[in-house]
């Protein structure tokens, strides 16, 4: 009995969990992240909202899930030891998420209102920043140890360096960012412009 | 006469120009570019809002223009033939205009608004983005025909790849641009990471 009755309310808050990631997700595609509310999400998650307010600290944070759920094992850091294809990979990878039309629009109305709403940025750096910023490093980190990248760079602004283009293109709209603008970033931050 | 009726309406427009640039600059300062309106930008000027309807084709326009005149000659590049110290030049300049924070609560604005507003890009590319890639292109192309830059860099990756970081910064607050950033970029560009 007490196993059931511990095992019960994990479920069902998974179960309201899911549901209420699906509904953000579902209404973002359908309004946009500046026109969805709390209220919306609650209504279409069949939820109170006062639950939903009690599981995630913002609206903000709730899409911020919703999404990095959907994109899942897409941007996995893969480390195999060989720097240069491990990159090239994930630069890839973020290349193709940010070239995908179900996901940039949304990152884009996201990231622009963290810009002037402040319960943002928090939620994408504890959900997506932070994970994604510590795997690269310690890809940089092992391949600074066995000699493929110089022991003398600066680590954090060498992750900016390969990272940001993309982020460049996503939110300047400047550019498409594809396989072949991933391995033009790749080489060059591999071997520098002179 | 008829030398005197040509000159006064242009001075005449240069001036009404000149006071609704002003007072777009103040109205951002003072209340942030998403809550500014072309009624209130054309009260604080003094003229009639169809006046600037006429002069400009968006709120955004009017305050990109104003955030340009304001930041003047600090980002003018300078092309002395020795592409090292000119990029340097470049990216300190840059640096200190988005750690400038008369400038970067507002930039940050307008690039946030214009991921879900049509009418703020246009504006941004023509009044910022255009001419400072076209001479940062200018740069390049000289370096690379002195040999200071390889024959076979992807020119529009390697100017994304050295500005980029500064734009990623700006907009996901993960870390200061100040000079010790821009000298971190400039060394990391050129030499790349192996």
């Amino acid at each position: 009995m007490t196993q059931t009755n511990d095992v019960q309310p994990k479920q069902a808050d998974e179960e309201t969990r899911a549901a209420v990631l699906r509904s953000a997700l579902l209404l973002c595609h359908e309004r946009g992240f500046v026109n969805v509310t709390l209220e919306a999400i609650a209504e279409g998650a069949g939820v109170a909202e006062d639950v939903i307010a009690g599981l995630w600290p913002s609206k903000a944070a709730v899409v911020i899930e919703a999404f990095s759920s959907a994109i899942g094992n897409r941007f996995t850091s893969i480390d195999t030891g060989d720097f240069e294809a491990d990159l090239r990979g994930q630069l890839t990878a973020i290349a193709r998420i940010f070239g995908d039309p179900n996901i940039s629009p949304h990152l884009r109305q996201v990231i622009g209102e963290a810009q002037h709403d402040e319960t943002v940025m928090p939620a994408f750096l504890e959900l997506v920043f932070g994970p994604n910023r510590t795997a690269a490093h310690t890809l940089f980190v092992n391949a600074q140890r066995n000699g493929q990248v110089r022991k003398d760079v600066d680590l954090d602004a060498a992750i900016d360096l390969v990272f940001a283009p993309f982020w460049f293109r996503l939110l300047l709209h400047t550019g498409p960012t594809d396989d072949e603008y991933a391995a033009a970033i790749t080489d060059l931050a591999l071997a520098g412009l002179r």
